[in-house]
């Protein structure tokens, strides 16, 4: 018996419309890459094992997508390994590829393997899925796309700069104006960290500080005492709790605080410089905002780091996210190799374009005009016409079975065509078509070899 | 120590100049796809096991990528089977999930989930990878894209005339002139069938006939023969071996072969209707061929089927098939909808392009201008006019560092850019810059206001 079927928990099916809503967006990033020069790579959907697994820290490998070796895969299983019935010894022996976790780690694996092909510097985008295990809940899937793009091989400050304008230049394309494009750089964390005595406290530091808005000073210097934070510390790090002003305003605060750091001056520097630069060629619609709690969860990054908010009003995570590594081709045993680069949220994008209804009404016009079928004789004639429209590019359907007009006048309704033909016995006897605009009721006749202009549009 | 990394066997990195290439196939065939009024969907990577396993035989049940479930796996497995130590029996009590094997079965699972919000007939296009733990070999991949173009709840035969029209129209947009596209019915396959007597000698009847240019009469009938085809069968059917003329000629032969068989007729008149009605509307820039020996492998066709072949002198297999099948969503429950499909074969047209030089010269500029690097400050005016380009539309870039004028260049000629801004102290001074025709080596003087035509085209 035929199960009721179903797909795995955290996948998703896209109708046509949800995937004409998002190729509006994909379209719109890729756009925007390639006319910032980067260049599209593609590398498969499973890794070897080993190219993967310890790169995302002990979660990281628990939530990566494990392929089952084909064949008698338990023959290669040895005796001790197979009665000790666990499961995080056996699965190595058993599986020896495994699903793309994201794009950065697969990208740093084709420089390494394709440097002698690759013309430094090397400016690559990649629109691919990734999978992870996660606990699917609202907004996370296991299925989902990331939209990259990064520069290897460049130290040039000139990248941020470049990449702050991509974001903006997408997001302006997208008509999402009013983002929020929020900097800040490593250094300057180090700095902090070396400032308040810890490393290890840095990340407790920054989570409290980030919270000023919300509760407030006494609150956040209660939250970091708890933490283990010293009250001298705290102290001297004040200046952080009241940066107010011009982003000019706050790097100079930022200075004098961070004045006995050589690390904390050095992000200090790159940040004014990419800022002022950023400033100096304008962006389209976004903001640009210094934003020292700013820290990113992944340990790679060493320079600038970005994150980019949805307009104010929207409640959603960040849309983008990014930064400047020093070191990711080392991993596969290339050193030196320095690289920046940012990401694009395809879901919350989505979501966002959604909520603030920034979809072009005709994203999901799947047909420009549908024939309607009137018999054998009428429905030939329409096919030639139906050919002829096609040939110029319009999207035009001919109703394939010559059933009640009604229903297939509720097809067209359903499909949401804007023009429907009639070509009935009479039409065809006198050589013609009436084209029936399907939102204002009205129509006209015209010539058989005529191709009304209203289909062009 | 790091590892020389490496891709799984019969996967691929695909490399800018390749995805160039591949997109512009991936383009003609959505371009067309959506003209004709298909829409498209997608569907998750991985399906749960029951949705896949059975629906290919047990060949294809071994060629599933079976996906290892995540967690204490091995618990699950009940003592009885872990002791068996057999594969076999192990694998359904640890994976859970399967990857994607074709687009066809996820598709009828979509069409069974999601009837209610459908319009049938529903006209649905859908291209994504598949994945096969097949052998890999020259041409044969482990991970490869399908591009399928199904009509699902329309029984008219006027779908496998469009289905041939869009074929025709794909390969003419990507240039490919003179493709064949082979027709035949599973009806008249079973209308041979009955006539030799026995349905399980229909595909050694039809495997024999199909080397009739090769091998000629004689040693074709040796073969019938040697396979268990009786002499008065084969004596019956010695009109098929001399099948020559028209398309409707052979038509009316095989009308006089099959006279006796019911369904037999029924697959000629459904033949002739399909080949009438095209050769009416006409094709563009295809053949179309019937082809009785066409048998293609899939169980599930029951009336037309179609197989393209590259023009004439290229050594390939077919580029493309498909054909009616009744009952596909039967699987999963839903019973009486019809399907007819066809799909395209990325990798060898991408060959077969390749090997015409059909691809257009212009497929792999990833870049119209770069904007070499004469200094900070010469740097950031160039900054400025590559933003404004880009503003346009231009797909500009800077060189993001002052290195030797020299490596500039040979960066430039490496990415193929057509033509390269030099925007040094002078032209900085006069507020010009000079554009390069890397080609023709001419240089012009522009304002730094102006945009040249020239980088339009």
């Amino acid at each position: 018996m035929a199960h009721k079927p179903s797909i795995p928990k955290g996948t998703r099916d896209f109708s046509p419309s949800e995937i004409a809503k998002r190729n509006h967006i994909f379209s719109a990033i890729k756009k925007q890459f390639e006319i910032f020069g980067f260049q599209p790579i593609e590398t498969p959907s499973f890794e070897n094992s080993e190219t993967l697994l310890g790169k995302y820290g002990d979660e990281g490998d628990r939530l990566i997508f494990k392929i089952l070796n084909s064949g008698d895969f338990i023959s290669k299983v040895d005796d001790v390994t197979y009665s000790s019935k666990n499961s995080t010894s056996i699965a190595p022996k058993i599986t020896e590829k495994a699903l793309r976790y994201d794009l950065t780690v697969p990208f740093a694996r084709y420089v390494v393997m394709h440097q002698n092909e690759l013309d430094f510097p090397f400016k690559r985008y990649q629109i691919q899925p990734v999978w992870r295990a996660d606990r699917p809940q609202k907004g996370r899937f296991r299925e989902f796309y990331q939209c990259d793009a990064d520069v290897v091989g460049a130290n040039s400050l000139l990248q941020e700069v470049e990449l702050i304008q991509l974001y903006d230049s997408v997001f302006t394309e997208l008509g999402l104006k009013d983002t929020t494009i929020k900097i800040n750089n490593r250094k300057i964390l180090s700095g902090i960290a070396e400032f308040i005595g810890a490393k290890h406290l840095l990340i407790d530091f920054t989570v409290a500080l980030d919270k000023l808005d919300k509760i407030g000073e006494r609150k956040v210097k209660d939250e970091m005492l708890n933490k283990g934070i010293s009250q001298s510390a705290i102290d001297k790090a004040s200046p952080l709790f009241s940066m107010k002003g011009s982003v000019k305003e706050q790097l100079t605060q930022l200075k004098g605080l961070l004045t006995d750091s050589a690390v904390g001056i050095t992000g200090i520097d790159e940040l004014e410089a990419i800022i002022s630069t950023v400033t100096e060629l304008g962006l389209k619609s976004a903001n640009l905002q210094l934003d020292v709690t700013l820290a990113r969860g992944l340990n790679y990054y060493t320079g600038a780091i970005f994150e980019v908010s949805a307009p104010e009003g929207v409640q959603m995570g960040s849309i983008g996210g990014g930064g400047r590594y020093d070191d990711l081709t080392g991993i596969f045993g290339l050193k030196d190799v320095s690289g920046v680069g940012i990401s694009f949220g395809l879901d919350r994008i989505y979501l966002v374009l959604e909520e603030l209804n920034l979809f072009p009404e005709s994203v999901d016009q799947s047909l420009k005009v549908l024939c309607l079928n009137f018999g054998d004789k009428e429905g030939l004639a329409a096919l030639k016409l139906v050919a002829r429209l096609r040939n110029k590019g319009i999207k035009a359907d001919l109703y394939p079975s010559t059933t009640k007009v009604q229903k297939q006048f509720k097809y067209a309704d359903k499909r949401n065509v804007p023009y429907v033909i009639l070509l009935g016995a009479k039409e065809l006897e006198n050589g013609e078509f009436i084209l029936k605009d399907m939102v204002f009721g009205e129509q006209t006749t015209h010539k058989l070899d005529e191709t009304p202009n209203a289909l062009f549009n």
